[in-house]
């Protein structure tokens, strides 16, 4: 047998936002550019005194710990479920996971035999289709509606004829910030029961929702406990991405098989950051800078979104939750403009990306990987002051697109 | 499509360890028993003070790093690595995972095709023929000579015959204690240049080695950096497995592919305990406190092993490393012992250690899952008196075996 790297490695993409990064700095270094970051997929601030400190005391936690999660923590997440979502969960239905990323590449592996299909809500987030092929999987685009809506209407017959296992969505959504209502949440609950398959419903952004209303999930229809497994976790609400932890609730057969296959691919979430995370959940500290957060990505919202729309070619809808927007800007494509010498015509998402880096000196990502190459995401998780100078970058920088 | 769990769930065996945790504590609750536990794969000792007040630093990096791992641990690991193994790695040669667990998974799935063959010299780490299976491939025991050496004069004939794609391999050895010589990992690196196969040199037990012996690597044969992926980490050397840090160092095409599929696995090892990690790599203290753990684990060793040789029955080969001993003891099979009214026989590894659970209240792990049912493994990461009690114990017991 001669070496070689698996064919899998071929087939996936790396992260979009990372290749950015690196054509930003370059630009930087090139241009002398300061360019405004409106990538990222993370708060702007971080976790509270109080919960860096238990890092301290978590980190007594040396020894291996149980691979489903530290019992402390599966003890406490129940009844915030409880209180946001509505739903009875005992600690023996919860693990904890690599982050939300590490858990849906697990339930991948729990569920899917080799060319099994998940059905993923269009636009979605990158890693889905991804972790669908490293399982193995063949990941099927659902096509949403004109407005960026989960298309309800068609579902339970593109489940039946695409012979979907699973359906995998985000609610809020990242990119497009939209938060599907409790009509849509049960048409989409109704399809699923009837033709039988999962439902994994990324609530990851269920602290970040705007206007006053309050999170809906399709764990709140009447019946969906057995179908539907929901991934959740403390990186957005408490500004730690960095520290790795997701939480998955479900049915005891997936959480007994996510725990069987943990115990060989990691052993589980690191413990000092398990406990750490297990003090952020009961702090009041914390709960009152995320609700702080949540209102200042509201109000860039506000800001933002506004502002977009009053600009001639730029249509978007308006985010109800997460921390996105998602405007279309396919009325920009075919259009051409000058940088460095050179003319570039806009022929997509990710030429038009790099206009605006070029041009704008504003960093948003192409659609292309979400799913919908007609549209830009930009990140609001940031200073309000960034979101302004942003629209002004841009405004200016459309006075050179021909 | 119906819901159901993909078959691999049904074909990984949960982890010995953790079922055998299960089965001591109904023990000690339904009889009372004070079990001394010699199955922990784990230092009996956390991390020092330095490294563990260096979490509140770590815990400010709360953004998502680097997927490959924070630049200041891939730093400080390629003097680690040059000072022990002696070889030469840049910064971007090394990527951080999560374990060593998790670098073994994530190895497989970069380096698998659907049905490639590993080839495993047995005994081996519980969690490396899962590993393989979790990655779609097909494990291939390699059976080690009579007193549990590598078996390298039939290597090239069994690589070729068994047509191996990857060989995987402990040193020292998990669960043997065994350290290959410089004389095998020659043999080995001959048979596996011949064939062109990978090797996987997983070198976790690397700062425990007995006997004032210094470690040898397959990386100290010339021109098998081409060839040879490392597995390392902090996890044994500073008691923090519970902190889920690994440590891969290889080929340029294997670190990349490796950090693009974490980039949608996992996004990487958590960032507060990379920092402390940093901390404990470089720490004068960290570094004292893993060598009194060394020489208190030879001590254990030197008590435990000559002990149990002279127990009738007992056949243990010296370990050299790691912190584990490894006794055959299928002379004890066929024999018979009384229990709670009940007779038992004793039909294999698993059937003794029970034994051992009920009448020496001592925990061992039954051999069976590391490739040799005629074994039986002992963690005497323990205190010299658990070792010493353990002995008293077993002797005791062997004298109700019929």
């Amino acid at each position: 047998m001669t070496r070689g790297i698996s064919s899998m490695v071929g087939e996936i993409q790396p992260s979009a936002t990372l290749s950015l990064k690196e054509e930003v700095s370059s630009l930087e270094k090139m241009y002398g550019f300061k360019i405004i970051d409106l990538t990222a997929g993370q708060p702007d601030t971080g976790p509270t005194q109080d919960v860096l400190e238990a890092l301290v005391e978590g980190g007594r936690l040396h020894k291996y710990g149980p691979v489903q999660g530290d019992t402390e923590l599966r003890e406490v997440l129940p009844s915030v479920l409880n209180a946001e979502v509505g739903v009875k969960y005992d600690p023996q239905d919860i693990a904890i996971t690599i982050g939300a990323k590490g858990a849906i590449d697990i339930l991948m592996r729990v569920l899917l035999n080799c060319g099994d299909r998940v059905g993923i809500m269009s636009p979605y987030w990158v890693t889905y289709p991804e972790s669908v092929r490293l399982a193995h999987g063949i990941p099927c685009s659902l096509e949403c509606t004109t407005n960026l809506r989960p298309d309800t209407a068609r579902l339970q017959a593109e489940l039946k004829a695409k012979n979907i296992k699973v359906l995998l969505y985000s609610s809020p959504c990242n990119p497009s910030g939209i938060v599907y209502t409790m009509d849509e949440l049960e048409a989409i609950a109704k399809a699923v029961k009837q033709e039988d398959v999962w439902v994994i419903s990324d609530e990851i952004y269920r602290n970040f929702i705007f206007d006053g209303k309050t999170p809906a999930s399709i764990l709140q229809v009447k019946d969906m406990r057995d179908n539907t497994i929901l991934v959740d976790g403390p990186s957005k609400r408490f500004g730690i991405p960095g520290w790795r932890i997701g939480v998955v609730a479900g049915p005891s057969e997936v959480i007994k098989a996510l725990t069987k296959l943990q115990g060989h691919t990691s052993s589980g979430a690191s413990r000092p950051v398990q406990h750490a995370t297990c003090v952020a959940y009961t702090s009041q500290e914390a709960r009152k800078a995320s609700e702080e957060m949540r209102t200042r990505y509201e109000r860039n919202r506000d800001v933002f979104v506004r502002g977009l729309n009053e600009i001639d070619g730029f249509s978007c809808a308006t985010p109800e939750g997460a921390f996105y927007a998602f405007p279309h800007v396919a009325k920009f494509f075919g259009r051409r403009y000058r940088f460095d010498g050179s003319e570039y015509a806009v022929g997509g998402s990710a030429a038009f990306r790099t206009f605006l880096l070029r041009k704008a000196q504003v960093a948003g990502v192409e659609g292309a990987p979400f799913g919908m190459d007609d549209h830009i995401r930009f990140s609001l998780a940031t200073k309000e002051e960034d979101c302004v100078s942003a629209l002004a970058g841009i405004r200016s920088a459309l006075r050179e697109l021909d």
